[in-house]
């Protein structure tokens, strides 16, 4: 397991995946006291060696630094001691969630008196695929080992140092609660070209969470052979309605607008109800001092200082304190527009009106839609879940905010006294 | 939508795609009492339209029969009055199945007042890919009504006649219901390259339902871009423990290998305790008269009429009136031949050894696992889920036999009353 050792190859990938197999075995048996142990020993193994992962991390900065990298990614990449602690607080609050493995989602009795359960288990083993971040490793690992399974993670080569100082950490806290250190498997082989290969680890990896740009996103839809689950854009929407309280409004498209504008649920376009444009659209371009406001003419009229939106700011997500803004002439055209650029993750409206609330959120199709609130609460912690390991914008096994429910699966148990089909 | 379109292409498809993504629309907000209007409707059309249907299905059959098909593939393909007037009541059937969407499946307060809750919704277009049987055709589009879902299928060549006249007549009961008749799309170009098309049309198929054999289901895991569920092989173990009641394991082994020897809950492995063997294999090899019994060493001297059984007899799935057959030393190596060799869709132990029984359910990873039943009850209907669109050997979204909520997923409905996040 070097760090980029020449020729490493799908055979090696495939021996690590293989480890995380086994180990996965194991710990579909584990009980809760056991992983929650493992949890515990990790955390207490992170601050004991968290000198020598804040050394390792100082090397991954000096190369990037070397590399010209932006401060973005420095920062992403840069551990203190603080954060090693957040890691660590990280594992015992997840420690402290309830454990899904065993839950009996529904059961029934069959009328030949077969006695029908579904019982939720872990998946087996989680491939994780991620950049610059090391807390990942740690958070990732957590919520797989909480959840019954192994953590297979390909972390970026920029990462490499810290992230193999972490899952070392990882890998003697799993031991010590009599777990297979194999819970927790980092590749180290980051040659670009690994990744492709990994997310082909058929049968050897159960679900795929790939935690990057649209560029992976692509790269899995076109390759993976292996179940995954995206966590993708959010070209999220916030609509003033007619009926809106305007205060209300003004303070939730501030927020989901520029509370944090770098992540996926901060909102991108404003649509506003002309019944209320005139009345609504100043104010707000002044409560968004700071923010680059982009609208179509009917907002423009409004707010001169405005620029022109292009089609293409409707489509994108800036990720950045830029807002694009339309005004619509009824609830259809709002729900119009949103179904037509809507990445499917977090739709709001603001209204007091009871049907425009109901339409809204029956007719809009995202993973969250909410009225009367922030986009930014559509995450793991605002919703309760605890901690999430990402946020999914596909409608198959998970969609938003996934926790340790979307690490597991119903298994069918089926009782009988010698019941055969007629 | 003419019949094998010389130069149909992609463009077409992405048509026919994009009518059924506009008709999910407007069935995503149908009530229940139109989407069961539309099924009965629907049923009507199909017991009218009969004589057609018949008419189309024999000139399916003169071209199959032309071709030199299979006395198989022409029983699948074959409608006779009976089985039209089995389609139209399959449609009455899941109209009196409770509608899934619009469940609550669970809500909460978080600290700031804000209500959360999880709705089931449709997932939106739903694509099947079938071969020569022409009842999928309506049994499939009946579950996706009922569920809110529009159906775009793409049946095999051989079908044409009969699918068309089928949807025909679906369509024509979806109108009089006052719904759009695009609830139900035929792909009737059914080139061997449209297949490879058709799941890639990422953003149209919510869910793609592949319902053939191996290489479907590997043209699928190569090939597709829109989210899939794998109805896999079954190769299904009967572990006959040292504890088993050998009357009841009698019963079970030969109900699960020859009650209907084709499907995917059939039986193909029977493993038996070695404490046990010596009296239950005789009179189970008796028992299964007429099954082409093929075993290991252990098994042959008890049973010397028995064949030899290479690895790739365990390893594959028979659908025919032949058994594998190995003793075993203990319920360790029982549970590690199943997970050598399982598929992951349905695993029974016979025994009464309360430890034993709950030691296989837990280990053994697969769908459903049965203590002391057949296998053979590892389906929808029998499972009481009302019916079935087919069942998963994949571990996301959905795994085992699928019914109506296996075509929905959960969207998140977040009421508030102005909360931002700090």
């Amino acid at each position: 397991m070097d760090h980029n050792v020449p020729g490493a190859d799908a055979g090696t990938l495939h021996r690590l995946g293989e480890r995380a197999r086994a180990a996965a075995r194991r710990l579909a048996r584990a009980s809760s006291a056991e992983k929650d142990a493992a949890l515990h020993h990790g955390a207490v193994a992170l601050e004991e060696q968290a000198a020598a992962i804040l050394g390792a991390n100082e090397r991954d900065l000096a190369r990037a630094s070397d590399a010209g990298a932006s401060a973005t990614v420095v920062d992403r990449l840069r551990l203190d001691e603080r954060r090693v602690a957040a890691m660590a607080d990280g594992l015992r609050a997840v420690a402290a969630l309830g454990d899904p493995v065993g839950e009996i989602a529904d059961g029934w009795v069959r009328p030949n008196g077969l006695r029908v359960r579904r019982v939720r288990v872990p998946l087996g083993v989680v491939g994780i695929v991620y950049e610059n971040r090391p807390n990942v490793t740690s958070d990732a690992a957590g919520l797989c080992l909480k959840s019954g399974n192994a953590a297979l993670l390909r972390g970026s080569g920029g990462a490499l140092e810290s992230n193999r100082a972490i899952a070392g950490a990882l890998r003697t806290g799993v031991e010590k609660a009599g777990l297979p250190a194999d819970a927790v498997v980092l590749v180290e082989d980051v040659r670009r070209e690994t990744v492709a290969e990994f997310v082909r680890l058929r049968g050897l990896i159960d679900l795929l969470v790939p935690r990057g740009g649209p560029g992976l996103v692509s790269l899995v839809v076109e390759e993976a052979t292996v179940p995954f689950v995206i966590d993708g854009d959010g070209n999220c929407h916030v609509y003033v309605d007619a009926a809106a309280d305007l205060e209300m409004a003004e303070r939730i498209v501030v927020n989901a607008k520029t509370q944090r504008p770098g992540v996926c649920n901060a909102a991108e376009t404003l649509l506003v109800h002309e019944a209320v444009a005139d009345r609504f659209l100043p104010r707000v371009a002044e409560a968004l001092a700071g923010v680059e406001l982009v609208g179509d003419e009917a907002a423009r009229r409004l707010v001169p200082t405005m620029g022109k939106a292009t089609e293409e700011d409707f489509a994108r997500e800036f990720l950045a304190l830029r807002l694009a803004v339309a005004v619509v002439p009824d609830l259809d055209a709002a729900i119009a527009h949103v179904t037509r650029y809507s990445t499917g993750h977090s739709e709001a409206i603001v209204t007091r009106d009871l049907e425009a609330a109901g339409r809204f959120t029956r007719e809009v199709d995202a993973a969250a839609v909410l009225v009367n609130a922030s986009t930014r609460f559509v995450d793991g912690g605002e919703l309760g879940l605890g901690a999430e390991i990402g946020i999914s914008t596909q409608k198959l096994h998970a969609r938003g905010p996934m926790g340790l429910h979307a690490l597991t699966c119903l298994k069918y148990v089926i009782d009988g006294d010698g019941q055969v089909r007629t």
